[in-house]
């Protein structure tokens, strides 16, 4: 059976902000210094799917922009153009209508554009296993990250081993917790983090559309019955606006049976703001990341992104200093989460000129 | 006799790097979101010096900038370019001789082009008496602040009253002090800040240096027996290289006899970094200074300076930070007088695109 990719790249992305910006959102940041995310998460399926088999899910205003960013790694028809954001059951349904109709079906295998992984020959191991997995037992095959610590950031997978098989039963998704219950996960060695890479038939997920989300389901064969016609790109415009906004999450994977898990242990991370950036970079010796053109005196263990212009810190200790196309910001690293008061702040004051 | 001005426009300006730069000394910044300081300036001296009266000494590299930005307040050929930078005593000769040799014998004021005045009546009835002073006297008068803090960052004026007259007699000129000594000087009353203005006639200045820096007065009889002459340029840009480099304060204050000083009290300010902005500019009721696209969230007492771009800055406290052409400053506001050391290390690495 194939194996199909589906990137998921409709994120805003404002956490990175001034960096990622409405126009050039998080996927296409070059946060490690090696390359930009959407191209680390392609490149990263080398081995495990065939890169004509890749295909990326992003908003329609971005995907001439992810065509050209992705230098000839994706073919442009798979380039799969939403026309309006419907949350990820509506991004991922697209996509297996898609693949079901053209390609025939296969194994998709789900990921988020934006992510990153440091040990990828661990990844391939656990892809490899879970691709398998979808398609000896027909179940909805999650990834499970293995927690390295009491992160109240992610949403975690309640599990339990099944005896002699290489998956895990999932028991439940639990919400992001707060720091004690996180602490509890953590010890307890039942819960992983909830990474949302999904492995499962193109086939399997859309009948559990059909139980679970019907009306989702619904709108996903309108599009199919045009798919390959002359109106194909129509339909979707006319349908894709209707497709009840849910995710993929709580709409089929909170609510279906049979889900399996595969855990993983890959550096994995959802790089989710300035202050989680040690995860893709590493600090220099005075415990400093920086980027571009930085001229750093006496400071510590701070994050400093310089775009165009040179960018001096003199003294200063754990603060994020960050230059945008239209914007700086500067913070202390523990509270780079307030970057999206800033945003909010612009937003309601519709200054979309410096988002 | 007439009343001349002559501003001293020759100042490299590093201390409010980025803002300032080479190419944009600090004379034209606009720090106190009025004007440029050398508008204010120039505009200062209104009901005491006729505009036309005015002179600016400046290098010739920035002669033109300097006529554009000043925008018609001072006569193009009132412009005095030096081709090279030979310190004040040369500046202040040049002015002497070009105002005897074109427009007869006067009182000239000099002052710096980049200095803050909060209270310019104040000034202006100060300064009328200085001129008076030096009129009368025929003595090289200064103007002494009386100082309101016990600051290391200025040189000081020894100075004792003269019994039923305005101006003191000058004691003795002395250096930058240590914290001790200025608390010495600020608590005996006798002490005044150097503040670098001086009242004289040009016919008064010019015996000085013929009597204490002959080298620089044999310089300035041949630059003055070309002035008014085809060959003026050519001979000033010969002969003014070769003027000993050394400053009025130094070669000619400190030795000369019988120097008076007028006490002023008006607000005056070097405005010498970032971290003394205050004297130029209100702050807001959290304490921060702010200029151009700026949104603060919790942050204190900060200096936050944007020329294109917004800043925007969250829980930061007592911080500057600074949007230049080229480059961006982040420094603790205590410590914004190590822009200097930015500044060397960028000469030191030959990076002049962002000085």
């Amino acid at each position: 059976m194939k194996t199909y990719g589906v990137i998921m790249a409709g994120g805003g992305g404002t956490r990175f902000w001034p960096l990622s910006t409405k126009a050039e959102p998080k996927q296409f940041l070059n946060l490690s210094g090696k390359d930009i995310l959407v191209n680390e998460t392609i490149d990263r399926q080398a081995g495990l799917i065939d890169k004509d088999d890749i295909f990326i899910v992003t908003n329609e205003s971005q995907a001439s922009l992810m065509l050209e960013r992705t230098e000839g790694r994706v073919l442009a028809d798979h380039v799969l153009a939403e026309p309006a954001a419907r949350n990820t059951a509506a991004c991922i349904g697209y996509a297996a209508v898609e693949i079901l109709e053209k390609y025939g079906d296969g194994v998709m295998c789900v990921f988020a554009a934006d992510h990153h992984i440091r040990e990828e020959a661990a990844y391939l191991r656990v892809m490899r296993e879970a691709v398998k997995t979808a398609e000896e037992t027909d179940a909805l095959v999650t990834i499970g990250i293995r927690p390295v610590f009491a992160s109240t950031g992610y949403g975690y997978i309640k599990h339990s081993p099944l005896e002699g098989k290489s998956y895990h039963r999932v028991e439940e998704f639990v919400e992001k917790p707060d720091a004690q219950t996180a602490r509890a996960y953590l010890e307890s060695g039942c819960y992983a983090w909830n990474s949302g890479m999904f492995v499962w038939k193109a086939s399997t997920i859309l009948r559990w559309y059909e139980k679970l989300l019907p009306d989702v389901a619904a709108c996903l064969d309108s599009i199919r019955a045009a798919l390959g016609t002359k109106r194909e790109r129509e339909v979707i415009r006319q349908v894709y606006p209707t497709i009840p906004r849910i995710s993929v999450d709580y709409g089929i994977m909170e609510r279906a049976h049979g889900v399996l898990m595969l855990e993983g242990d890959f550096g994995w991370s959802d790089v989710g703001s300035w202050d989680t950036l040690e995860t893709v970079r590493a600090r220099d010796a005075q415990g400093n990341i920086t980027s571009g053109d930085t001229l750093l005196l006496d400071s510590k263990n701070c994050v400093v992104y310089a775009k165009h212009k040179l960018i001096a810190a003199v003294g200063m200790e754990d603060v994020v200093v960050v230059e945008g196309d239209n914007a700086i910001l500067v913070c202390p690293v523990k509270e780079a989460q307030r970057v999206k008061q800033v945003v909010e702040t612009l937003e309601k004051e519709g200054r979309t000129d410096r988002l």
